[in-house]
């Protein structure tokens, strides 16, 4: 269907389901032994959150999580099942730092960001040196890109271990702020994008820009069509869950199936963390979660 | 959850997306050359139809299909998608079995039936004959029953690789027709059964029956209710699809968690081919698909 060979690297089977664990383990476990005993805190709705709180329990220190207060229910039940103490704000950008501030300095902790982290970036760069390991000479390697953790990641890796091989970002059309930051050269970032990908609503940050524009050779953009279009092949063909983001890149592989005939491509599913209660298959009326 | 470790046989990932594509390559390569050439036809609206037409493209040999007119268009697009030729019927087992035999009386292809042939019970046999390889020394394993083939060939294969093992067999309480059949001491089919688990809807066969009944220890019965949720904790935690026929032995198993406590449990996953634009998780008002 690409005229590529196509190795998926499957997060959705991690512990968590997605491949924040991999970033959120690596903080953790790097913390000091007086640092880690006051505990970690995040402001996170999704994946990071959750990975956090279980990370944290794999130590046996306190995790606290700032969680808008509209956020979906099964996601203050995922996090809280993980263990980790939820404190609830206004759902703004600076209400959420207030609380986050409020927490760090009642407790200590040592704040984790889901991405804008060395540590969190070198965690999260386990996924693609595992892919590299079991299949060597890869033509590309392709991983979605929201905040760019898992980008630049992966970036650092594949360039390190594998330097001929090309490496792609994959980024909804709806929220195309690392296309757009590349161009321009500075971090433009997305403002309130509407895209069923919600792992990919956020934008570069001053840690993973840099890195991804060194490295990365080029970002390919996903119309929401395709995105869906290929989450439903995955779960249809493959017979496994994925969430809107991990769809992302085999979006665009299909989308630009002549870019890369006859390659050997490492496609990096990010996660399958999906609320099946509100899962709708309808391609015209879908309306995006927020 | 079960207080029991369990080891799952995935056959969604199967070819076909079933364990019936093991049966129907069995019997289609066990024909002879003369015979082979002129085809195999059957009867069915389901995984058996879609594994025939693909395991005879393999062989190179031509594969025909009854289907009731009234059958899903997806599957009839799957069927037709494998390169089957398919005759549309009336949807009573009388309107099938008159346009089965047309079709063999024209074609001279051979009948292979669903369950009730002993090349489709071997070859389902050997989904099990792989489980006990891979995991040695189990102490039960659990298939689904509908027709009774995949049960039947997991019975025999078992039996005499792996002794000591206990053999169950699954079945929704809506179509108990093998529990019932058990006690009886004879056959007696389901009339029209309501469960959502659409692949175990038929009954035993001449064939399956006595060996289930020489071979299986016990049938345990699950409430479409049980179903749905093992269902659903399939998806949401193992992050793969499996149709409801699937969920039947986790959900017994879920059930009567205390009837196995501590022991190391088989489970044959027969399947993931779900239609997702019909696909509904809301657990109280929905309505079967027949």
């Amino acid at each position: 269907m690409c005229d590529a060979d196509i190795f998926f690297k499957c997060e959705n089977f991690q512990k968590g389901g997605a491949f924040k664990i991999r970033g959120a383990a690596n903080a953790i476990f790097s913390l000091g032994e007086k640092e880690a005993l006051k505990g970690v805190a995040t402001h996170s709705s999704g994946n990071h959150a959750a990975a956090l709180a279980l990370a944290a329990g794999w130590r046996g220190i306190k995790a606290y999580v700032v969680m808008p207060e509209n956020a979906p229910l099964v996601k203050k039940e995922a996090v809280a099942g993980y263990g980790a103490e939820i404190t609830l704000c206004e759902s703004t950008l600076q209400g959420r730092e207030t609380a986050l501030m409020q927490v760090v300095n009642r407790t200590g902790a040592s704040f984790i960001h889901p991405y804008n982290d060395t540590r969190v970036i070198s965690g999260q760069g386990t996924a693609a040196l595992e892919l590299c390991d079991s299949v060597p000479d890869l033509d590309g390697v392709i991983a979605p890109v929201g905040g760019g953790g898992l980008l630049s990641g992966t970036a650092i890796a594949v360039s390190a271990v594998a330097p001929e091989t090309l490496i792609f970002g994959a980024e909804p059309e709806n929220a195309d702020d690392a296309y757009r930051s590349l161009r321009a050269g500075r971090i433009i970032p997305s403002e309130n994008p509407d895209t069923i990908a919600d792992g990919l609503r956020t934008s570069l940050g001053g840690l993973t820009f840099p890195i991804i524009q060194k490295l990365v050779h080029h970002i390919m953009l996903v119309s929401e069509e395709d995105i869906r279009r290929a989450m439903r092949l995955i779960w249809e063909r493959m017979k496994i869950v994925v969430e809107p983001s991990s769809a992302v890149p085999l979006g665009a592989l299909l989308a630009h199936r002549q870019t890369l005939p006859g390659k050997k491509i490492g496609i990096i599913l990010s996660g399958g963390n999906v609320d099946l209660s509100t899962l709708s298959w309808d391609m015209k009326n879908r309306t995006t979660q927020q």
